[in-house]
């Protein structure tokens, strides 16, 4: 990949002004003696970290927004947790430029003391849930021990790096969707059109910005969105959307349900003439792919997909000119 | 740049079993009701984060590592906080394969609950504090109001983004050193012989670690460390050191602590006969610089010197063959 640059920076946020914290007196410096520490004062709160790949020759004007899922961050979409290249490699070497986000709370955007700013504590996901959440396999299939668990037959995805995926997540707040919405329409406003790529929670931030922003956000693409705006949107046509799904679903009545809102979703934005498309993977014949489509052993295979569908778009190349 | 990939990876961590924990009932997905979330079970801790930059044709096959201070992210090798190419780009254009680490607790590398894995609670930096300790400006020339902060007089930090700059700053635990260490350790495992660049308490880890592995570490930077070891060195010759120190420090105790410190370390090297070269940017007539030497206006020079000593060092002509 011929890169241009690789900058960061970050969107929305403000300042909070800290009080009636305690002075404590802790050692910092490797082998230096305690110092006190006053954490009354201020500081950065609800910011959000964008790391940014420009192109020395994009193949498209129109850059690549990525948006992980909840409890996670952008290294989502980077390297496989067994060590293959993950979607950002991919659409770099294809020439794509891409911001990869990190959201509010999660990651590089840092948190925020609780109860101070944040009122609840945050949730610590456990390999436990995420076995049977991610539908890699039945939920009495987790054992901490990684030569007992059982997954799914045919799952793709690469179980025996669930230990190193475990590493990839972060603690998450049930509270602060709105200002992580803040600061994803912050990005907009500093990056301007783009397509938005999201997955699970992110997947349906996607569609929420979509509907909000239908100039700034071009195309759509969700994987597996967890949710969905519940209102009828209320213009007659937004951008173009593309979801995809993986398999075990049959067996799984939260996620059926999840899906149940965004399928409702989505017929209210066809119904208003928005080109909505949805690959079924086990309705192709494709079987075994998890709720981490891009880190499954086929994500090469699911992007290439994906970028089919989103070169074919007349928008995208309209922007191509 | 011409890349060849863009990897990630994690070192160190461990698996740990959480019991006793609430389970509670809360909304995650967007629009969607609320669900019973069980925090007993299995978490990672205590693992590291690695993003890698790999040439397609390196000016050297020895690799770059940075390491970032406390409280802090791999953000700061990247974009400055007003937006000019940070230490990491110009490496880049320079040909380096580099390694930018999230270092325990930190931003991607994630962090543990407290109190049940790590028995304190983190400390928050305030803009108050680091305005001060970062030598930007006098203790009392830090208010709220943008417009209404006192730097001093030749300082080259941006200050004017200094409110950027805080969205960088993540929660730190005093208590991690170790297990912090242990993953500057895994990472030496994994990737072989390299060069560290670490800046103030990444600075006294990469001093420690180049002690511990005189093999592995070719040569090291450190930026203003705040910490070092504070056993004399064992062997008699350790990999040749370069220090780097800006202004301010005659206006600041802890700081001329810290240094003097870092110096007894330096001459304990030199009398075993260890090549320790320090830059005093005001002894060279360099005046203003921050603690942050990476994001102050003369950031580029800066990065010149070190790579210029770098490439002088026989032991990295060796390594190009």
């Amino acid at each position: 990949m011929n890169l241009q640059a690789i900058c960061s920076f970050f969107v929305s946020g403000q300042n909070i002004t800290l009080s009636q914290q305690p002075r404590v007196r802790q050692r910092l410096a490797l082998g230096a003696t305690p110092r006190d520490i006053d954490m009354n004062g201020d500081i950065a709160s609800g910011q959000m970290y964008v790391q940014g790949f420009i192109q020395q020759h994009p193949v498209s004007p129109v850059p690549l927004v990525l948006w992980h899922g909840g409890g996670m961050t952008g290294v989502n979409w980077e390297t496989t947790p067994d060590g293959r290249p993950g979607w950002l490699q991919w659409l770099l070497d294809e020439g794509w430029n891409v911001y990869v986000c990190d959201a509010v709370e999660r990651g590089r955007a840092s948190w925020s003391p609780y109860p101070e700013v944040w009122p609840q504590a945050p949730l610590f996901r456990t390999k436990n849930e995420a076995w049977q959440m991610f539908r890699i396999g039945p939920a009495a299939g987790y054992h901490s021990d990684p030569g007992r668990r059982v997954a799914f037959s045919n799952s793709r995805f690469p179980q025996a790096s669930f230990d190193d995926f475990a590493c990839q997540w972060v603690p998450r707040w049930s509270g602060n969707e709105a200002i992580t919405l803040r600061a994803y329409h912050a990005l907009l406003d500093k990056i301007g059109p783009c397509i938005v790529i999201g997955h699970s929670q992110g997947g349906g931030f996607a569609l929420d910005i979509a509907r909000q922003r239908p100039r700034d956000v071009l195309a759509v693409v969700a994987l597996e969105p967890s949710g969905a705006p519940d209102t009828h949107p209320r213009e007659a046509s937004y951008p173009p959307h593309l979801a995809l799904w993986g398999d075990g679903f049959q067996q799984h009545v939260r996620w059926q349900r999840y899906r149940q809102r965004v399928e409702i979703y989505f017929n209210w934005l066809r119904a208003g003439g928005t080109r909505v498309d949805e690959i079924d993977l086990p309705a192709l014949g494709i079987y075994g792919n998890s709720h981490f489509l891009m880190l499954d052993d086929n994500a090469q295979h699911l992007l290439s997909r994906v970028t089919e569908w989103l070169t074919s778009l007349a928008c995208i190349q309209a922007a191509r000119g």
